[in-house]
């Protein structure tokens, strides 16, 4: 039994609110349960020096939590000089993953910065940040494009994220933070629209997993996506 | 004529939310108009170390803005190492306002974090900071008298800000965005609830201003907290 | 009874001494009683890049205390990456201070930085900083006048500061540390020699003041200051 | 063709020289072809913080290259003021598979840091580098029980890793850096010896991946793991 | 012929001021013609942690300028997060300079900080600072003793320091900023009133120098030492 | 008698191994007995900016040790955000070692850097790097010359270090971890093929020195500094 009552291959109630910022090019508010993450992306008119004259763009994403999104008051990282390695690893993935669905010649020598921070957190705080930041690049593209600025069709596909675990022995969908502290293995997949994997990473927390493991895994996060997919193509019609 | 339309003594419209943070012992979205701050209150066991043995605690802020509260985007203060001249400034005025209407000996050597955390900005955060923050400690006293942690009465008065300027010759309460950057005199008062004043600060953007205009924008400043306090009185019945 | 004996409205000793360092355009070592700042005012030829084109220049400040200035020894802030809060605040406040008296576009697009060094600190250093810098960007503005790189008259009036406080239920001019860590409220105000406010920053120690406490401290800083510009007119004839 | 003319499941010449660090308590000097990792294993008889009290150690690594260890000389991270995220994602990741199979309550409350240097990097650093570790960890281990300083036996298992890629529409095993640069598809293995995974991390450089391709590289890297596996167990007779 | 007019073994005027810091338990005010140092000593109950249970204490030093001491403006290191190189060699200089002629047995578990903050510079200012240090050094030592706080005789001998170098060929004492750019080798001495050598440090700034050079310039600075610890002799007398 | 029962003017044995690092365009393994040290000289396009326009180029070193080198493990500078004192005197000395025998006109407008990376350290790291960068440096020359790069003859001489001390009463050649933390007195020499002084830097440790013993240990260091630029000689034959 899930500490939450869910069916192993039940998400959280999962809800995608648009519009929410009112400066941002595109911004999302998705909700994962408890878990909130603030997505926007901002259009910047410079991409990066090492783009120069290849006629390219660049989408990439930050990552923060709020000090009292959790249980208990995390530090800010600003007295740290540099985001946490954790943090890092985050905003890493969150960047490669909408990548893989922007052509980046469309969007021309542009920058877009798509910030996610976590008001509240209980759980799988990364992969309802991939998932609301494509709602928040989406409406980013949809401005750009009504004022002209696209080359050609820049969002090739959607992207979602969601993760799994084998929690007691049984492999379940979509962690919160209960479950994601007792699981044995952790992983996490990003998956497009059309089914095409660009992020899998599985960690054992505690003893090896094993290939049927991963597999049972992959079969439920294909479920979840398939769903939260859905649910962005319900938001942004 | 204000951008805005508002009279020159008339606030934004504020709404003050309470427990808006699931894991916070106080929390409270504060909304000036387009200004939104969201505060919480979290109680920490341990006290500073300065502290230690003198019976008595504390009560401190940190405030920082998310990266597109703003019309433009802002760089995150993360990789600068330590907050900005300006948010430092702003923490500890937060801290101030807060601690001149709290008992330090009656919550004993604990420590009281407020953080208020910018989540759109339309001018006027840091007073909207110190308002809604106001909130969130109360109901952080609140439930720590639940559970018999005070030594007695701790939240002595009520405190709220405000921010006044003079803007085309014309005194007004609350600026907004637009006013705020095209002041002559910008100033910021933080009023208690018995009408005390715990903080004046009055800056010259252009010319130098005079004792009569000081004065008119104090007027404001009085109207104007008398009101947030009534808000405050709302918020917490 | 003030511990130093003073009067309620009198000043300590003040002197101002030009021309006390060797390389720099311009330079003054103030001295309110056991408080001295070294004030050293630099020319650069090059204006900060943000008024790149605009014809306009910049004057800044910075300022700092040598650890030994203090009763007890202070650490070095070059460990901490970054000046203090309180550095920042009170930097920014002597540049926004002199910057209102400076006819900008005058300068043409060059930066002057006015350094604050405090020698030893007796209370009061961020007035005395202001009052010395005055001078000291008062002959650097005079060499570069001698070398026609003024496009006009670029010093529009005197500016001094001073502090004041409630000591002991009493209002008091210029408030020396002893003052200054047993006031109830402390006030720093900073005024043009026309007697208009360039900066009015009142804070409750203790309790809050009233209006009309206020009011009696902006009348002693009227007097102090007015002494503060004699001083300086004296000083650069 | 790959750029080495290697068969697709064929590994680079693996070497794991001993003893190659007068002081350290273990050490091991890994070469997957021109991929050279200097790993030594310090104990420090002082574990974490936060295990005090609990009768458990802790086993961590640190990771870095050598300046010149790449075509380009790349600038010392010292100046940065923290490893930059792909380090110390490498350094968490190295981290976690030598936790994997070692129990840590074995190794009382003491800490072992695996240093990992890069002396040469021709891709595949991370990967050669936690199969180096485990021979250095294991000989620090052997040192300890020679010393009477373990509960009962600590080393659960060995554990190695290796990179596979799609590389041309080929899934290919140990892909050097010619290889690495070019691939569509990249991940990291790691896999103990009786064949449990510890942790897989796919990502898509390019166009998205199929379960199918994720699976052949599952397969590559049991080949080459076992293969690894086999001469650690050659290095430690 | 120098540009100072000076003869080669002639020094600057040199003068010692004591007692120049109200504060501190020791203090100078070093000048070597326009080179000024302002030296305090101050006592620090608590040594390092590394001397805890030795019954030994530890003499320090800092060192720093302040922006306008130059020709030109040099910028604060508090921005740097750590001072520069060259201060580092600079404040250990003085530190082991120190160090050599006081026992640290004497002064029990306590530390003193030495600051030579420079108020103008032309060159030598670290043997200025040495040899200022040595004076506010002493009397802190001797405060101490009035307090009965030293276990014994604490301070073994006078050090003082000075630099020379060969400029257009001939050897010369007590370089200043002139003759410091130019010089074709540059060395610093460190010597005790009882002659004995406590560093010495010579550096080719263009072609390498020979060893009768090198004893040329220890001749001198033999000279200028002896003249400089009559100096201190007269300052504390 | 020393502890590794070499002679007073007896080397330890000195190895230079040539071409170790597969990309840099020099590189030299030294040893010193049980200190090893990585160099590499890396050829940059660009030389320094205060240098554009001269028609010059620069020599600079960087200096660092793995963690393990030591008998304990020392911590990472990376964290610690610039590199410590110790390693830029080092690193600064390295540096003006080998700038002393390059012709910078002769190489133009580029930068070599040489890294020096103590793989292992019983004492003496700086004087091998030193001999050790000379190698790699000469060898990045000779690559340069082969491509036409150069504008004349760019190395000058040799140049090579040696560290003496006196121990136990005795000047010794070359000290040795066990040594160098014994010694009375410890100096550095840094002497060119042609036995010009670069570098003389002596240290009383504990007492004061004489000349006399300073002259010894420079006559010492004249003895091994042949030597080791006859195995320079011997290595790039």
């Amino acid at each position: 039994m899930r500490p939450s009552k869910r069916a192993p291959d039940e998400l959280r109630k999962v809800t995608l609110e648009r519009a929410v910022a009112r400066y941002a090019e595109g911004s999302c508010l998705v909700k994962f349960g408890d878990t909130h993450v603030l997505c926007t992306a901002s259009l910047e008119e410079r991409g990066p020096a090492w783009l120069r004259g290849t006629g390219k763009g660049w989408v990439t994403a930050e990552y923060a939590m709020l000090p009292r999104a959790t249980l208990e008051r995390t530090r800010r990282e600003v007295n740290a000089g540099k985001p946490s390695g954790r943090t890092q690893e985050i905003q890493r993935l969150i960047g490669r993953s909408l990548r893989a669905v922007v052509d980046l010649t469309a969007i021309g020598e542009r920058q877009i910065v798509v910030d996610c921070d976590v008001l509240q957190a209980d759980g799988g705080t990364r992969t309802a940040a991939i998932t609301g930041a494509w709602v928040a690049l989406h409406d980013c593209l949809t401005w750009m494009k009504a004022r002209d600025m696209l080359k050609g069709p820049a969002l090739k596909d959607h992207v979602a994220a969601i993760s799994c675990g084998i929690y007691n022995g049984t492999p379940v969908l979509d962690l919160d933070y209960a479950e994601d502290s007792a699981a044995e293995t952790d992983a996490n997949f990003v998956v497009t629209g059309t089914g095409g994997l660009v992020e899998v990473q599985g960690t054992a927390e505690g003893r090896p997993f094993s290939e049927e493991e991963l597999l049972s895994l992959l079969r439920l996060a294909r479920l979840g996506t398939t769903k939260l997919v859905d649910l962005q193509k319900m938001a942004v019609m």
